[in-house]
């Protein structure tokens, strides 16, 4: 089967929204096998619409719109629907009882434009909205299927999964693509290709699909068989033997994050952990507790962004800062150290570096970090040299200490750069 | 002049990667006049990138593609564009000279599928990278152009910027559409299109457009003008309006962050803040110092999960966490007049709440939570009730409390929701 999507809005054109919708549905449905042959993006515009509309028509069979639906003035994707359908427009009962429960739940009045939300063409199907006040629409015409969602990301979520998916799901038998996906940290596209360079030619040879997706700080390698499930153990098999290759690099499978997998690796150790973190700012503690549960490992965190609070607060030696300076070795060890005792925890993550645009040196330029671990009786840290954009170098630099958190607790010494 | 984005990867269609590029791109060509008409998401594969192509030059003068440019077996962008444009490959000894540069200066070895990116189209203009090994290409065919960069989003960034607009610019008159956007936190979308009704109508009348563009806690209304900059004047007297009547709601324009905003007033102000975070788990901190030059004005934090360390490092009582529990309002603006004193802050800001998905009781169901500011002899708190998805709680709690710490410097008080 088949599907486009397209994504109605001039934000998108001009760039101020991402489209992340498009990249959830299109991992949620190629995920039951239903490929995705194009994405298009259109503006808020009628003949814009019913163009791409046609277009999508005359490739896939399944076809699923994003976006204007809104309450305001802007928002004509209804309109136009009912239009090249042929339908009216007429008051939709059970939605209009859902908006206003919606409104009487948060205890906020119903306006007139969120009432006439609940007008709806007559000769689609319904998809109900537990989330906001736009409902869906189902089309069908000449066995095709036209589906109309709102673009507020998680509407359109909730009403994928509680209303199209299992509809799809009860019409069509869905084959699936299988991938499998390895994740990486710490190594470049060019140099993990060239270090796997074996195993790519005989993974070539299988007819197994293969790709490279960097980000910064990651390269994801993605495996595909054509033919389902089926070649599951195969893959597996195959990422194996590079996770026994390289245990310093590959942290885990399938988009799992490395904050997932560290807090696993804690949860499942009965460790805590916190941080004293200079350069990032809180984000290596960000990411931890972005996790549901975090709470039974990560306890607290000391941000030392100024020198006196380094000392204040991690004991760091007003002596070190001054001989070697806040960016260095010592100073780091320190940090890791004062903070494990401090915040009363088994493992210590400490940064200090210069995250940009200013602040280098030419014995210190833009982009060096510090990174170190107090676990146990052991202190460790490393030194890495990022780039010049500050956001990407604090990124890198939380990726990386995720990553030699892990290493110091599973005992895998990360090979020398 | 009207463009084309035409994005090549399977990782996008499937989902792995989000299209960030189409909107950068979305929003630095249309800043400069040019208008997207569509943006294409395509696989790796060469009948769907010539289809594509043509469809797209039927429609635009230029049609920008990204991606399909790296060293790995699965890009053939660069060989299916020598194919279209019929034209060979030869070594580009420049762009080899910049690959081995490049390796050299970061002190690896270079390998054979670096080498072969500087084989490119004999009948293109090469454009310099920057960034990385993939060089952009420039190709023009009856008076229309096709541009080809990698995907990776800061070595596009970088060609398009140091190649591609100083091109343009020469050889087009760019004519610009004029926009201007007013940021709004703490109020939807729905009850912000009520308060302003008058104005909205006022405004429908001036053939200005205008959209509401709302993101969790945010909603941007962006107003439109089709003859370029020559009624900025206008544009900006009818924001002032809405400036002056909701001064709570409105803390800046054009897509300028919350975060920048506090960081300009808390520099002006020669002020400096700290946090201590409990649900929000660094990411206040983390937003504070994602800034650029953050350290003039942000000193540190405490981030206290534990009820222990909002004890022992933010000084909060005991009986007041048993008695009132850790979310509450009594505990957060202890949190945040023992941080203010103990981090040595003009300002502190504090958080304590029931981020989800699990942790909630009748009384305090996930999406509680308090925030508290002490600022001078002040302290305040506020409670908000936001929902069930807890990375989503997270960044409503950090703009609201932003939102927060910026009134209160600037003595405007809040209104009761």
């Amino acid at each position: 089967m088949k599907a486009d999507l397209i994504s109605i809005g001039d934000e998108l054109l001009i760039g101020q929204t991402v489209n992340t919708n498009a990249s959830w549905l299109g991992k949620e449905l190629s995920s039951r096998g239903i490929r995705i042959v194009r994405v298009i993006s259109i503006s808020d515009d009628k003949d814009e619409i019913i163009s791409a509309l046609n277009e999508s028509l005359s490739r896939s069979q399944l076809v699923i719109i994003t976006g204007g639906l809104g309450p305001t003035k802007d928002d004509i994707t209804k309109y136009t629907l009912a239009d090249y359908f042929s339908t009216r427009l007429v008051l939709h009962k059970p939605t209009l009882k859902k908006i206003e429960a919606f409104f009487e739940k948060r205890n906020r009045p119903m306006l007139d434009v969120n009432r006439r939300q609940a007008e709806l063409p007559e000769d689609c199907e319904i998809l109900n909205n537990n989330y906001g006040t736009a409902a869906g629409m189902w089309f069908e015409l000449n066995e095709k299927i036209v589906i109309s969602l709102p673009g507020v990301p998680y509407e359109m979520k909730g009403i994928m999964t509680e209303e199209v998916f299992p509809r799809l799901g009860e019409r069509f038998e869905l084959r699936s693509l299988y991938h499998r996906t390895l994740m990486t940290q710490g190594i470049g596209e060019s140099f993990l290709a060239e270090k796997i360079r074996d195993w790519e030619d005989k993974v070539r040879n299988t007819g197994l699909g293969l790709a490279y997706l960097p980000s910064p700080g990651m390269v994801k390698l993605r495996l595909t068989s054509y033919e389902g499930s089926e070649r599951e153990g195969e893959i597996t098999g195959l990422f194996k033997e590079l996770e026994t290759a390289f245990p310093q690099f590959i942290y885990g499978y399938d988009e799992v994050s490395l904050t997932v997998v560290l807090g696993e690796i804690l949860r499942k150790n009965r460790l805590t952990v916190g941080t004293v973190e200079s350069c990032t700012g809180g984000m290596i503690a960000g990411s931890l507790t972005s996790i549901p549960g975090s709470s039974d490992y990560f306890q607290g965190s000391f941000l030392t962004y100024s020198n006196e609070l380094k000392e204040n607060l991690a004991g760091v030696l007003s002596e070190t800062i001054q001989e070697e300076g806040a960016v260095s070795h010592q100073v780091v060890e320190q940090m890791a150290r004062g903070g494990k005792e401090r915040l009363g925890v088994d493992l210590c993550i400490s940064t200090s570096g210069i995250a940009g645009p200013t602040g280098g040196t030419e014995e210190k330029p833009v982009g060096t970090v510090w990174i170190g671990i107090a676990y146990g009786e052991r202190v460790v840290s490393r030194k890495f040299l990022f780039g010049d954009d500050r956001e990407r170098n604090i990124q890198m630099t939380v990726l990386s200490a995720l990553n030699m958190a892990r290493c110091e607790i599973l005992g895998i010494i990360p090979e020398k750069k």
